[in-house]
């Protein structure tokens, strides 16, 4: 080998820098001169943004601070490369400059938009002749990514959930009169996340009271009369999904919009389910409720990451560089799960086009029928995603992280 | 000592049970027969609700369990005793049924509004002559009870605050646009915890950008202004308490309410403060934000607890246990900080009501004269609080917790 260059695109995860170290490792260890990583993903490098990773990962210990630090340490982008056949400067731009740079192999760890440009620059590649290849790196919290037996990024944030939701089920023992907490869980169309509130059960936790995922319609007067089939002078915890839908498509979120967020890129904020049905529930039964957000700490709180997750992360980048190195290109990085009891588990290429732009939602028989559970069958596929822990590495009482690149 | 009796009162904290334990245990090497545990603080007493601790923690590895579990073990109440003068038969009611039990002393796990039932019911005592001491045990995420240096459980939730807020700082690098997070933290007058979030600062993470107290009078001009300042083409992080208050003396949360959260209690949820500024912000500056609330996991979230604050905790339940078998009533046990470089911290009993009913706030001094940061001097008081860990006791995945006592 000689360079490479890595990008990371889409929503961070608590491991996605497991990934990027990965690649980064696994590229010096086969001999590559220079690894380098783009800043803000495919945009620094049609801005030539680019930092050389060697210069700033310079130690073992940088190494074990880079996997523990949340966020993307390169940044990210949510861009979505125009088709060759619309603007071919734009491909002409990024093969010469990447020849120019004597790259070898791209890789990209991102979610199935980043699938999609590993798919057109492949293409591309191929039919100019050009012998760089493109790998991609899967991730996301969400889980959501086809082929792939589950996505790096997921198992953390499912132990944070599982975590949290626990806790939270019992802070609400504490009073001797019932309230109602609904805790809203990211996942705008897949409900994976949300079903992995469902793991805080066990022998010293009653686990979540119902669980709402937006593969099953959302009915108000059926959440309604669920919630009053569990309040039996006796509090009760919801776990819903921020994308949970009613019949006619609309998000039970914006039922209860005070103020609209539309940001500057025309994306509406899906928040504000968990306090609009908290609020019907207050007013239905007259008693206390809360709305907790688990908010962006699902996909930053690297302090609870699970081991097995960042692991997984870490192998991922280093099957891409692997894969790359013999030859392949047009290839994400899939895992397979050979066995589930006891759990194991292997990478192993697919075709990116077989991921890009595709959601895989949750089975719609590992949810209950009323829509208000999931099934046993979830809690054990999620079940082995977050075993064991990788503790931070402690620095005046924080988690110490390595240094934040110069903007 | 023959037999004694605790409860737990007002919201929990990570660590409370560390100070139950603390108790129990230390009551039972002192030969106390039996530990009973009041089910929902007083209330329990007053329905004659009431457990057997030496039956529910049976084994060393409950007792570690309960240090490590977070709510209150025992149930809470929010109940204020009448005055013996309007209504004396619940005292005698009391007395009574503790004489029945054969108990020499009692302890109360609680805060300010706690260290009022404590001042009444010693203070009946000595009226009729009664030998049963009574003993408070501070505990409070708010950090506002008198005398005492700190309270048990602020420390716990100041590592949650500072760790967390450090990795939604790291996670709003992520982008290449500017992002405006708003975290809004506990805190309904007392801005203690809140100034936690200054603790993210270091030579990894830069810190938050802003972090208003409800002891400063909140402006949202200047608010606007302070963050459009901060605004250069960067992202910004603002910490905020849920009790900041504009200068007419009303909550900035109910500026920002769609459906007004009064519960069956008649007390308003004091949430919405983040929001109404993100949106705030989002509005005028036409940038993405996020509203963030840490919300009930500030209390809950044990899996994340200082081991100096867990350690404190065990220690004024152990000395209220010692200083009740030395004769004493009426008092609280406070924290003394002896040193700050090393850190020692002892205890001392106080007269409880020096403590009972007041609030203790954050000295003007160490705010910012614009109520937009806090000095060092706080900063320096917090820091040795948050140190050290205490690792959960991992079961599949999940933190462990001892089992909840049977409705």
């Amino acid at each position: 080998m000689k360079n490479v260059i890595v990008g990371q695109s889409g929503g961070p995860t608590a491991v996605i820098n497991s990934s990027l170290l990965g690649v980064f490792k696994t590229a010096k260890t086969m001999g590559a001169k220079t690894v380098y990583g783009m800043r803000h993903g495919i945009l620094g490098l049609l801005k030539k943004d680019l930092v050389d990773l060697g210069t700033v990962i310079r130690s073992e210990l940088d190494m074990d601070l880079l996997k523990r630090t949340p966020s993307s340490f390169l940044g990210s982008c949510r861009y979505k490369l125009p088709d060759p056949s619309s603007d071919e400067k734009t491909y002409k731009d990024i093969f010469g400059y990447l020849t120019e740079l004597g790259i070898d192999a791209f890789f990209y760890i991102g979610g199935n938009d980043s699938m999609d440009t590993i798919a057109k620059l492949s293409d591309y590649g191929a039919r100019i002749g050009s012998g760089i290849r493109f790998v991609g790196v899967p991730k996301t919290i969400d889980n959501d990514l086809a082929v792939t037996d589950h996505t790096p990024g997921f198992g953390s944030a499912a132990k944070y959930v599982a975590t949290t939701v626990k806790e939270i089920i019992r802070d609400g023992l504490v009073y001797d009169y019932p309230v109602v907490s609904v805790i809203e869980i990211m996942g705008r169309n897949a409900g994976w996340l949300t079903a992995a509130a469902a793991l805080a059960k066990g022998e010293d936790c009653e686990g979540v009271d119902a669980v709402y995922l937006p593969e099953h319609v959302f009915d108000e007067r059926k959440f309604l009369e669920r919630t009053s089939e569990l309040l039996n002078g006796r509090s009760a915890v919801i776990a819903v999904s921020e994308g949970v839908k009613t019949a006619d498509g609309r998000y039970v979120c914006e039922a209860g919009r005070s103020v609209d967020y539309v940001d500057a890129f025309g994306h509406r904020q899906l928040d504000g389910t968990a306090r609009h049905l908290a609020a019907l529930v207050a007013n239905k039964f007259k008693i206390k409720t809360r709305a907790i957000e688990l908010s962006s700490l699902q996909r930053c709180a690297a302090h609870i990451s699970s081991r097995v997750d960042m692991t997984e992360a870490f192998n991922v980048g280093a099957a891409a560089v692997k894969a790359a190195a013999g030859g392949m290109s047009g290839i994400m990085i899939a895992l397979d799960r050979v066995s589930d009891d006891p759990y194991i588990c292997v990478t192993h290429p697919c075709d990116v086009k077989s991921v890009a732009n595709i959601e895989k939602k949750v089975p719609l028989e590992w949810i209950t029928d009323d829509g208000t559970g999931v099934s046993d069958e979830i809690v054990h596929y999620i079940y082995p995603l977050v075993q064991a822990e990788i503790a931070p590495l402690w620095v005046e009482g924080l988690p110490h992280h390595i240094l934040p690149l110069k903007r």
